[in-house]
């Protein structure tokens, strides 16, 4: 295989979360540690992904990171210093005008390197735009480096990102239940936790089952069909064994007709990829088990903070997210393409993640729903196993930087 | 003044914060310490505040906290280790039995000191304890101890538990803005902060100006009244600026006819003091641009976290609240009675609080309003002075325990 030289771009889409600087940092650092073997020159940042790159809005990424306080601060940085869009690129065959004005800027610009940070909609980018260079000729690499709070990309463990959204939801689950734990009235407290489809954010507020014993008396899944005649059993059933009862639901649960639980309350709005968007799930909950139980209740929704707080950030998540920006250069180097960097746990007992590359086309669109074996038989909790299984993504506190009891963050001009 | 010797009990009371155990660390190492000149002999804490008084459910905390690290970690635990409760006193004059039954319950167990550590309505209860045995003969130290996130407080320069509070909305209000950086696309966020009568937590969001220059575009405390219109012209003229407009709005918020801002959602549901329990005011402003104005409009409830969130918690906070329990103990040792322990602020360039008990007949019931020089002119913001007062109670970073990821709480039994 020929060697490849020229320059790359970078960029990230889709939603924040507190590890995606860290992937980017990785990137920068893999470049600059010459992992591609001296192939990548000049590595630009496009701004706010592919809309800013097809308006030429670039940034000298080798120049601006000059020294190791800039990329270790960029690492603490949440949500996408780059910027991010959901633009979503034209189905191959209806508008090759928008692929070739594209390939027109990265021959412009001599990029023969193309990394793409995201989750699921940005290795849908990546797909077709692997699909689209492999008929077309202009010989590039192609790379999805994944990205993702809501850790339901296939073909890899789990995604950079996650990590710290699961320790912010484990670790804020962990201090509500202390603050309902103060008052002996019977009380219930919903909290509300994203993940559209998927339900591992949700799972994550049970970890402390194999720390220190605390959790959620109740956790449901998208995976499992919401039945209210059920939930108001569990509740009440809960309500016997102790006066605070804390429950934590996934804002996607949906009931066996396919509509949401949420959507009595919510706006009916879609994002651009036709996604419904939620909102109000907890808050359903909380009015329905107001008017059935009639006892306290209160829901919580997570919101914002749990994707972009990164005063909380894993130290785990962070070092791992930096390291899949590390072998997405190295890959480049070796000439991989159309792939998306994944992450393999190791089967032994002592956890360890190899990176490793995998064709982007099996991964985009589909979904990596939470294992039958990580859900309880009645479909209203986690299982030890599943515990086991995210333990060790939280372990260790990311501890940023601070200036006069703010958290510093790196912000480009 | 002979000087009086017996037992001590301490109670928490009222909603949970994350220092309110750091004070009672103070009150209980103030003990230890002997700073009260060997008036008290046993120390104990009441599960529950005077609720679990009324039942003699007592915990002897000098036997109990036998050891450095228990007293560290309660420190750093969140919520009322104790327990709480929001039990108001009978009025005086309206129920003797009641007073009677509790002053049983001090001779039965020869309680000559009682620390109450709690905000406004646990003022209340020491305030009514203090007058009520002025007149009735039982000799004993009656001290309330201040803590509530409100800082609403006369008297006294601000409360433990404000600071940790302040610090977490600081902290997340610039995580927050951070993520919704990220796109380009005209969108308002609002975040609903707490508090009934006072904006002290709400103006505390915009601390990043005096550090970073990093605040919300527009800040509405209750101190003055809420426009609909002056709003939408306010969010307007934010958005012609940039995209991404961020506002912080306290829950508070009323209109000129008294009524709040999230009335409209919220259920009319009152607690035990006859205050309105808000919620929804952030969700009403949030459909009221979306149908005025039409751009992309989410809401945030910043709910329980903002007063449970120890894993944020500020140093100052902490150290200051263990400060007021060491000083409640010294104070009783003096036979100071009937007295609130206050924070007062050196009018000196370098920050500097000395503690000083203040009668507290003249604090129960009354609220500190966010100062008017600490309001800007249009009633949308808060001044440079007012970050310069917040700043302070913020600084340092309180790392607490942690064990396989998860923050490690003292748990009683």
């Amino acid at each position: 295989m020929k060697k490849l030289i020229g320059n790359a771009v970078v960029g990230q889409s889709g939603g924040p979360t507190a590890a995606i600087n860290a992937t980017l940092a990785g990137v920068i650092r893999g470049v600059k540690e010459n992992l591609d073997g001296g192939c990548i020159e000049t590595l630009y940042g496009m701004r706010n992904g592919v809309e800013g790159l097809m308006q030429e809005l670039l940034i000298d990424l080798t120049a601006y990171f000059d020294c190791e306080e800039k990329l270790s601060l960029l690492e603490h940085t949440p949500a996408a210093a780059l910027g991010s869009c959901r633009k979503k690129l034209p189905k191959l065959g209806e508008d090759d005008a928008f692929y070739e004005s594209m390939i027109g800027i990265f021959k412009k610009y001599n990029i023969r390197y193309f990394f793409y940070i995201g989750g699921n909609d940005s290795m849908d980018t990546v797909a077709k735009l692997s699909a689209y260079t492999r008929t077309h000729s202009y010989e590039m690499v192609i790379l999805g480096v994944p990205k993702t709070i809501d850790n339901d990309l296939v073909g890899t463990d789990h995604t950079p990102g996650f990590g710290s959204a699961a320790k912010y939801i484990a670790v804020t689950t962990q201090e509500i239940i202390r603050d309902c734990a103060v008052y002996r009235i019977p009380a219930v407290t919903i909290v509300e936790i994203m993940g559209r489809d998927a339900g591992w954010l949700t799972a994550a507020s049970a970890i402390g089952r194999v720390v220190n014993g605390i959790e959620p008396d109740l956790v449901y899944l998208p995976e499992r069909t919401f039945d209210m005649q059920s939930f108001f059993a569990d509740v009440r059933a809960a309500l016997e064994k102790h006066p605070n009862v804390v429950i934590a639901v996934s804002e996607g649960v949906r009931f066996a007709d396919g509509h949401y639980v949420g959507e009595g309350t919510q706006t009916g709005a879609k994002d651009a990829f036709g996604h419904a968007y939620l909102a109000g799930t907890g808050k359903a909950l909380e009015l329905a088990v107001k008017a059935e139980i009639g006892c306290k209740v209160r829901s919580i929704e997570l919101n914002l903070p749990q994707r972009c707080a990164a005063h909380i950030a894993s130290a785990t998540d962070l070092s791992e997210s930096v390291a899949t920006g590390r072998a997405a250069i190295k890959c480049a180097g070796e000439g991989v393409t159309r792939c998306m960097i994944t992450a393999q746990r190791a089967d032994a007992e002592e956890y360890k993640i190899e990176y490793l590359p995998k064709d982007v086309s099996e991964i985009a669109n589909k979904i990596k729903f939470v294992n039958d074996e990580y859900i309880n038989e009645k479909g209203n909790h986690v299982t030890d196993a599943c515990c086991q299984y995210l333990l060790p993504l939280i372990l260790g506190e990311a501890n940023g930087f601070y200036e006069n009891g703010l958290p510093k963050h790196l912000i480009f001009d």
